[in-house]
């Protein structure tokens, strides 16, 4: 009896914690993006896979599956290295904005494809799409022109690349299977790879504000990203940053965009000028613009100096339809018709900040989406006026809403609630953790 | 924020190991039967309970859900305590056969919901089905009715009763989520609890030709089912038997119905008589019939000998649209055309017999289905001539397959692997492992 190879033993086999085959995970995937295998099955499967995790091999195999689910751009056309930033996902970090523009000015092709937020934090497509007439649903065609004549250009995951993991995350997400160091390294790395880059440079956060609350879990799923990654010839870096207070002091569309052009004028929040400047030393590093990490941090702070960054956003705006004339008169950004100050209840210093709850705030006044089909409102936001450390009297503003017609109350209620006022003295935590690259 | 419950957030509390409370077990239940919780998501949550199990308190809440989630049928009408048997299924296991009328010619009601057979394990259904004119699909009325009349009625579990388990087994099938205790126990018990029975007897099996291998397994089943039977106010007593080689020498639907009527009849091999005899002691006992097991035991005896359980089958064949004179006509039951020997390689003692393997090798014949929608000839099937520990020569029949137009050679092969033939003596193990019953 030769029989055909089922889904059910698939699941059956990673349930009771046997290596699957290539084949096996081929069969998987394969039939998931077609139809033939059920909705249902592959949830067991993911949530099999979250007990038993996957060896390297497997893990290896199911990126690839997903990899060649659908299209895989080729950018050999583009000379240089390209090379991406993926971050884990945190509240306030606009961190894309600045550092794609800078680096592709410093001469390393920066193909970018970024994602859409939901809950708490915020997406680079959102906060792209408040610069009146930004397009970022591009055809491959204009994506891949974009990268060859201007170095950068910024938009959507198209529906041609990596339906498998379209198709999964959205399962996963309404199955509680996120939170799933394999799926989670499969889904990122599908998606990257797909874009046709040749290294990849990886943020992955750590906190009260991140995905991956303890320092331990974010190593544990920077380690495999890297080490998944290099098995499939991409150079891979990854970084662990800390996300226990909101990066820089917007959070919000629009005005995190604004916060973004500070930056490119070589001003802004040190944090976020620290990280885009970390993130972009290792992009130039691996693009082989940099002869080390020093040098690649030099170029940077000088592109974002001397306005060279600011010039190729304005550059990459105009290319993708967007009015470029928000670099110079914020005033066209989209702007709240209201603001609402929300002020400390005592006297002391700020122990700790709820970043999540920060960003659910922001979601609760349209700025972001509790479901992915939610209309975002670009104009709302917070603006941060108090930091971990920071010293506050009794009805000083912590923070200041951007308001428009939703969940003021309650964005409110939530906002006052994550801040913890005490009189001890307190520290930030240091922005910057481990460093990871490939073996 | 007040949020509606969501399945989402149950599934992620039980993934996390969490206690649900009855309260969300219920929504989930009620909400798969509806087609509100999606069928991607009920698979994701079976799997969390293969890893993370239940706790008594969940397992009684999901057990009545699953109880309520249709009709509840309600037997009040019927004087007596109703009792009926279920048995985790095994090959060659007629058992239900013999058993029912006995117990039922004795004063006990038995209002027993069967059902069919799938893989290597055979079903009650199949078996009555091969008995010409036999209906199995009887409305709730008429099943109330023979109950109250002849005090028996063997049915299939019908559309209106426990529709939650249905569709949730039929999930589980699909998604390696079957082989899961707390999953289990609320399956059999939503079902048999829905019959409107006050007392319960269970036969669970262990073994090579069991579902649970090991008598461990098989032990926290039967403990668990009859804690949870227990905590729903039901009787409930649990015997552990084993199923090392088929039960009785006739594997298939016509020729297992026969082997009953030779019961029926005071004949019959002893195991299938011996365990007969047991779970009709315990079902005597339960309905309040019998002062003790031994008499019990000695009643069940009688009726087998004196011909008042083939005479009360008799009733239920002809109230259920059968043809009794197969009773005293076997020629009036479906017939193999053809006849095949499977002959023994070496001559030895039968050290072993693969016990599922003969089960697999009826279905191959067409006696069983390999999926829910095959059909089943009710001709075909497997006489053993051997047992474990009986001294065979070169050449003498191990088996005589009664065959059709399937799976000839295919079951021939499998039949022949199923003995291992060796020098040693070799003994029967026991029929009888534990008892269990109720705190």
């Amino acid at each position: 009896m030769v029989r055909a190879m089922r889904a059910y033993d698939v699941i059956h086999k990673k349930r009771d914690g046997l290596p699957l085959t290539k084949e096996e995970i081929e069969f998987l995937v394969d039939g998931f993006t077609k139809g033939t295998v059920a909705d249902y099955q592959m949830s067991a499967f993911a949530m099999a896979v979250f007990f038993r995790g996957m060896l390297p091999d497997e893990l290896a195999a199911l990126t690839g599956a997903m990899l060649h689910s659908g299209e895989v751009l080729d950018l050999s056309e583009v000379n240089g290295v390209k090379v991406d930033k993926h971050s884990t996902g945190g509240v306030g970090d606009k961190i894309s904005l600045p550092l794609a523009p800078a680096v592709a000015s410093l001469g390393v092709p920066v193909p970018m494809v970024s994602g859409r937020g939901l809950g708490h934090t915020g997406g680079t497509l959102d906060k792209l799409e408040s610069i009146p007439g930004f397009k970022v649903n591009l055809s491959t065609a204009d994506y891949r022109r974009l990268v060859r004549e201007i170095g950068c250009c910024l938009i959507g995951q198209t529906a041609e690349v990596a339906p498998a993991d379209k198709k999964l995350y959205a399962l996963r997400d309404v199955t509680a299977t996120v939170e799933c160091i394999p799926l989670i390294t499969s889904s990122i790395l599908s998606k990257k790879l797909a874009e046709g880059i040749d290294a990849l440079v990886l943020d992955v956060k750590f906190g009260s504000g991140a995905f991956m609350k303890s320092v331990d879990d974010a190593e544990l799923l920077a380690q495999t990203m890297v080490d998944i990654g290099t098995r499939m010839g991409k150079h891979v870096v990854a970084r662990l940053t800390n996300m226990d207070q909101p990066l820089g002091i917007m959070v919000g569309n629009a005005l995190e965009v604004e916060e973004s052009i500070d930056v490119l004028e070589g001003r802004g929040p040190s944090d976020v000028v620290d990280l885009t400047v970390e993130l972009g030393a290792e992009m130039l590093f691996l693009g082989k613009v940099a002869k080390s990490l020093d040098d690649g941090r030099d170029q940077l702070r000088r592109s974002l100096r001397d306005g060279s960054a600011k010039e190729r956003f304005g550059k990459i705006i105009e290319a993708q339809g967007g009015d470029r004339r928000v670099l110079d008169d914020r005033k066209l950004l989209p702007r709240a018709p209201k603001k609402l100050d929300v002020k400390a209840p005592r006297a002391g210093i700020v122990q700790s900040i709820q970043t999540e709850a920060v960003g659910i705030a922001s979601m609760l006044l349209g700025g972001g989406r509790q479901r992915s089909e939610d209309a975002i409102d670009p104009r709302v936001g917070v603006e941060l006026h108090a930091s971990i450390g920071t010293r506050v009297e009794v009805g000083q503003p912590l923070a200041t809403l951007h308001v428009a017609d939703r969940g003021v109350d309650d964005a409110c209620q939530k906002l006052l609630g994550a801040f913890r006022i005490g009189d001890g003295d307190a520290m930030r935590p240091p922005l910057f953790g481990q460093r990871l690259t490939g073996a």
